[in-house]
């Protein structure tokens, strides 16, 4: 049922930093309707760790009253803090999402399987919910804390119907077409739509990615090519990952608001949260010159 | 006021994850009692990232009414989420602590001077209270992100009075040195009492650590040494050094836990939140076969 093509929706805000609640709706009604599945909300790309559990419940309550559907959202509800992260599955469930995204607890470093296994046994038996659909968020380079291929194994024999899915962020190719290929039941979505019709391929489901905010339309036709048999699938694929080159060497979240703001006009693109900084003006005319706008 | 020897204090627990209140108390009472000038809770140490923002304030405001003076704490206020940053700063004030040990936000890596400014000037602006004191809490091997000598400049030059002061857990000592050196008024600690001599030689003013959980008398018979200029001062610290590398090879938090347990009997030693995992048998028998107990 999650499968497909999702964007790792950005989070607009308002000057005051909270979350512009009119314009994530608008934002996340405009990513279905260019073709989305579904949406991968507050996760990286959506800024979800400089937010307070509190904020990002109200907001994906807010989401669902503005009329996005519950059963399109896949909330990150990774914390390095056990009842934060059960906080925000609790509620994510209680909103009608059919799944949700896992950061591993990621201030400690150097952690072994054993405790990010024991975080997750925890999580899951605190939740204590048959709906619970987990999903495993790897993104090394950020979290620096990741799952090992050992570590998904344990994850899914110990909790099978309840660990479903991956999203992989390592950028690593050969450690994608590893994880799909030695988890054929598992959902295998990766970090980016670069990686796209490779994964479909290797027996993975998608991608989740933040460059989808504005290559989702592009994106859906690789995964509908793909769904046909169409051999024109590689092309498009070919023009989707030099399409979504224009981002590298800006800063992804800040240069994808800078792009979102030119699309929309709208005033919720113009701030990101501190550590992140919004682009100077040399910068964002650099990006927007060579962007899909 | 903020000076000399601190414990990193850990973090006793309960079966079930929660803080053991009583046994928390009693720990902070005995550190006192064995010579720390102040209480460094809620830091790496503590587990703090491993506890909601709520447990943390719940917790330092029933470590007061339990009897432990606020002037001998500095908690730990760091978070990812600026929200949950002032939260816990504002709540610290409320409590009466004189000073707050900041991280800087830590999921973001890569992130520039600019963001971290913005994120501490955001910090202060809405906290919104003169009495704040704030201790840049620079770790890099675990928060990966951290303060440039540049940045510490940046915020000490527009926030005099209330950016006082930083914990340098770097263990670099040359680093140490030029940060003591190069900001004069800064009041500098050093994130190992191994380095406590050095610190307090090149103009610095103690140490929070966490082996001070079980050397706070050494450290401070150092400390007193240095103060009364006696230079058996030297022969002290290099005992104390000796004396901390007993944990040297085992997991830190795990380590002395299993230490204190040993020296306590008391049952809320045994937990340690995941992802951290509690030493095995073999690991438990080693350590305290080498340990100062």
């Amino acid at each position: 049922m999650l499968k497909g093509v999702f964007a790792a929706v950005l989070t607009p805000m308002r000057a005051d930093l909270a979350v512009d609640r009119a314009a994530f709706a608008r934002h996340c009604r405009r990513l279905l309707d260019e073709g989305c599945h579904g949406l991968g909300i507050f996760g990286t790309t959506g800024e979800a760790n400089s937010l307070s559990v509190a904020e990002r419940v109200a907001a994906w309550e807010a989401l669902v009253e503005d009329g996005i559907p519950a059963e399109k959202l896949l909330p990150g509800t990774g914390a390095c803090a056990l009842p934060d992260a059960v906080t925000l599955t609790r509620e994510a469930l209680a909103v009608g999402a059919p799944g949700v995204l896992a950061l591993p607890p990621f201030y400690y470093k150097h952690v072994g399987d054993d405790g990010l296994f024991a975080f997750f046994a925890e999580l899951i038996e605190r939740v204590g919910d048959d709906r619970l659909r987990l999903f495993l968020y790897h993104i090394p380079p950020m979290a620096q804390v990741g799952f090992s291929a050992e570590l998904i194994g344990r994850l899914l024999e110990a909790f099978p119907g309840i660990v479903v899915g991956t999203k992989d962020s390592s950028g690593d190719a050969a450690r994608i077409e590893q994880v799909c290929r030695s988890f054929p039941h598992l959902t295998v979505f990766a970090g980016s739509e670069r990686f796209l019709l490779d994964t479909l391929r290797w027996g993975g489901d998608g991608c989740i990615s933040a460059t989808c905010n504005v290559t989702a339309a592009q994106s859906r036709r690789v995964y509908e090519l793909w769904a046909a048999g169409d051999p024109s699938a590689d092309a498009e694929q070919a023009a989707l990952t030099e399409t979504r080159g224009f981002l590298e060497g800006f800063p992804p979240i800040p240069g994808l608001k800078a792009l979102m703001r030119e699309r929309t006009g709208e005033e919720g693109w113009a701030h990101v949260r501190p550590p992140l900084v919004a682009l100077d003006e040399d910068s964002r005319a650099a990006l927007l010159g060579s962007a899909p706008v």
